[in-house]
């Protein structure tokens, strides 16, 4: 096994002083492990920008909700490790939950404004606990550069305004969303999906991309770009819609009337998996 | 002048990047400038056990309320300036309010429980302004050791308490409080009072002095060492008393019973100024 595997606060701090005094640049991947080639194209971006790169395996139980699926979420860490060593990354981060919030925990980090729709709205105290975790990670790994996906776009978003807010000397990278064949974004939660769930759930693909082509032809109203979504992907027998949004990509604030950067995004429950998925549109 | 002024967080960043790739421990004193001996103290402490220290000179605005003290808050950069030059102190680092509260500043950083009690029940909003703009200072110093006052007990706790839970790599030390002759605590805030107020405020060092005295010879009961400290205080004839408590000195909640380690600590008001004091007491 090529990759060093860091279970404690202490250790990553040596490690981070280590790597910087040696004048290496640190990349950070943060997942919630896992796996699958999103995460990977994510190691990989980071392995093209950095020396060393340290990619973190933490299910952090402060980003869910009472009713999610902390318990369910899926987990193997041995394969985890294998294949971010086959990759090339150099350490795996993997602390305990009680190395992260050990008795008398009581520290938060919340960015607002741009947590208040789509996941926000849907998943209250959701973002706060991803932008703590990410926090800590930061100020643990230390590192120069850290990549999020596109395919969580609200996360990577607020994310690099809580780094810039609090002047963290971290650059954030946003990597492009990696697709199945048939369009279907690369997610942990996609093995919660039956076999027919899995052949609905590329409707949130074909209406994103149906949503873009509207734009992209002249359409400039806002509610027949979801209105022509929705009839995509309402008619699966499984989906439950949490939302069809068309937003401002910086702002995350609804947009009517189209302009700018744009971003179409979805969220969709099929059973037991709550997929989301977005495309950014420039539009004139 | 011997001291390098900074204003930005990107020359702070690399500042501290330069200095900490070639091996030199970085000391922080964050302050809001109108130094006096207090403040010197903490630089002195720094000096000891750092190479470089920097001093952050910042009236934060978002730890003020609205109806506190933040336009009339003493000012004098120059002869800040010159104080921390004559010390050896080597960088001071100046950001204006707009470098640090840019345009669509969102973000905040909270420790709860630690803040529900003294100086967080008489100033809310007090101890998240605090806490955003401390852990901001850190992120861009990039301190290995940050110095606090112990007059402001209940500050120099929660910054702790925040610098664990987040896992910032930074030791916070707590320097002990400097008086004058009378006992005053040095505060920037002494300059509001009037002379007849200045010679009244004594009462406090006297009344913190007293408690502790009961309590080394064997009193237990809290409500006692209260009761005794407040006929020290109420009668002066411009004291407004905020709160005279004993607490837990690491939960900061009430003890009535004393055991262990216990902070007595008293907040007053002379007219203007709002003053603060504490004193430690190692019980048993």
């Amino acid at each position: 096994m090529g990759v060093d595997v860091i279970r404690t606060v202490g250790e990553m701090h040596h490690a981070a002083d280590v790597m910087r005094q040696s004048g290496q640049k640190i990349g950070l991947v943060p997942t919630m492990g896992f796996l699958h080639k999103g995460h990977l194209s994510l190691v990989e971006h980071a392995l093209e920008v950095t020396d060393r790169v340290v990619v973190s395996i933490f299910v952090n139980p402060i980003q869910f909700g009472p009713s999610e699926d902390l318990d369910a979420y899926p987990r193997d860490l041995d394969r985890d490790l294998k294949l971010i060593s086959d990759l090339g990354a150099h350490i795996a981060y993997v602390p305990s939950v009680e190395e992260m919030y050990p008795e008398g925990f009581v520290t938060s980090v919340a960015v607002t404004d741009l947590t208040a729709n789509l996941c926000g709205r849907a998943r209250p105290g959701h973002f706060e606990g991803v932008t703590t975790v990410v926090a800590k990670l930061f100020a643990t790994v230390k590192p120069h550069v850290a990549v999020f996906g596109q395919k969580d776009a609200q996360q990577a978003i607020v994310i690099r305004r809580m780094a810039r807010d609090l002047n963290m000397d971290v650059g954030v990278m946003i990597a492009p969303t990696v697709r199945e064949a048939d369009g279907l974004a690369m997610s942990s939660r996609n093995v919660y999906l039956s076999a027919g769930e899995r052949q609905e759930a590329t409707a949130l693909y074909r209406a994103l991309m149906l949503g873009q082509k509207m734009i992209e032809r002249g359409e400039r109203c806002a509610q027949k770009v979801v209105a022509v979504m929705f009839d995509v992907i309402a008619p699966q027998p499984h989906a439950e819609i949490d939302y069809i949004e068309v937003v401002d990509a910086e702002q995350l604030t609804p947009a009517t009337e189209l302009s700018d950067s744009i971003l179409l995004a979805v969220a969709v429950r099929f059973g037991k998996a709550r997929l989301i998925d977005n495309t950014l549109v420039q539009v004139g």
